[in-house]
């Protein structure tokens, strides 16, 4: 297979195939935080996190919600559909916590019902700044219409993984995905969802099980990590993929 | 007249009158930017404002556009109805310029057609944030159809204003207004319009009428300002005012 690099990202490499509509989404072990300002590189993080994404996306696509996920190739690797990726950071929230705190007047905790949806743009240069749906437009990232179906899409994934994680023991506190267009113009979920793109919570203990460890520099990253794995993979998947 | 001051702003105090649903607005000569972190106090800045902000609540109300405007007292005070402020800064931009530029990929002096609304909270210990509408109602600031009201009225507001200026050489560029709920709960434009709070141009040189004299620390403040008053009020408006 080629494995020529189209695209590589913070914690993603994205490889051509032979077949111009599918891609290889490789996940690293490198982890960044704070606008790039803090790094590293973490053993089995890569791992971890494709396996949570394609289990995740795997639910979705059960209940009807369009993803990137064709396969796995390995426990790094995702066969994915090529999409062309809107550069939005959808962020969607069901408990205030983090930068929506900061920002403004919630309380640490707070349910939001129905959950706050987000768009921050994604771009480097200008360090993915906050946007609306007048700025979008105006700046050509997508129009009204696509602004609609993300939001359609983005209440049905959190609906969805709110339904699932629970039921494993996990609260969804809130998540960033990303989306494109697939060949037929469909509006895809792209990207990974994994405890480096969303806070989950131990529905026992309230700890965290995402990044929000490494943000505050505590031990114990990948270990949280391997307990979602744990949490929701089955038996049977666990053991074809040698999760310890 | 009972003089007891209700709320005193960065540049304007708010006094009761007799009449619970009737206000006096004094402008004062106080000017303030970036953040609070510059002011300085402006001889004549207090009555420009009035006479300005007075004169295009005129032209809006012949227009259909409600506002808080009722009379002028004097050259620096205006008897306004009583308001229930909503807390939001609510900005229009049509051309791009300032902290537009800053923050994302726009070209200076872009023209935005339709105009950008953005929604700022106004909230001096979280220092103004940019909002959306998710998290405007989830900070209980205002409904959805306040919301949708306040645009079209943020819409109209600009398309007379617009017109009017250009009549008087003047580009509206951008502004900034603050609403509020009237006693029979009407959405009604109150604070000022002026050049604290507009971005002017003059139609033939390009050059500022307005605030960001003072932003960029440049002289000349008050005498742009005078210009604007003696471009849109009439001559006989100019007489009664004593604007020399």
């Amino acid at each position: 297979m080629n494995k020529e690099l189209l695209y590589t990202g913070k914690a993603k490499d994205v490889y051509k195939t032979d077949n111009e509509d599918e891609v290889i989404v490789h996940f690293r072990n490198d982890i960044t935080a704070l606008d790039g300002g803090k790094t590293d590189s973490l053993e089995n993080k890569g791992r971890y996190n494709t396996l949570i994404s394609a289990k995740l996306f795997e639910v979705l696509e059960s209940k009807g919600v369009k993803t990137q996920y064709i396969d796995l190739i390995t426990s790094e690797e995702m066969l994915s559909k090529s999409l062309k990726m809107i550069p939005l950071e959808v962020i969607c929230r069901n408990i205030a916590t983090g930068s929506l705190i900061k920002k403004y007047p919630f309380q640490e905790k707070q349910e939001l019902n129905p959950p706050i949806i987000q768009f921050d743009y994604k771009n480097d240069e200008f360090h993915d700044p906050m946007l609306n749906d007048d700025i979008i437009i105006a700046l050509n990232i997508a129009t009204k219409d696509d602004l609609e179906r993300i939001r359609e899409i983005t209440r049905k994934l959190n609906s969805v993984l709110v339904d699932f994680l629970k039921e494993h023991g996990i609260i969804l506190v809130d998540f960033k995905i990303e989306v494109g267009f697939d060949k037929d113009n469909n509006i895809v979920v792209g990207d990974e969802i994994s405890p480096d793109t969303t806070r989950l919570w131990d529905i026992e203990t309230g700890k965290n099980f995402d990044k929000d460890i490494f943000r505050k520099n505590e031990s114990g990253v990948v270990s949280a990590y391997h307990k979602v794995v744990k949490a929701i993979l089955t038996p049977e998947e666990q053991k074809k993929w040698n999760v310890e």
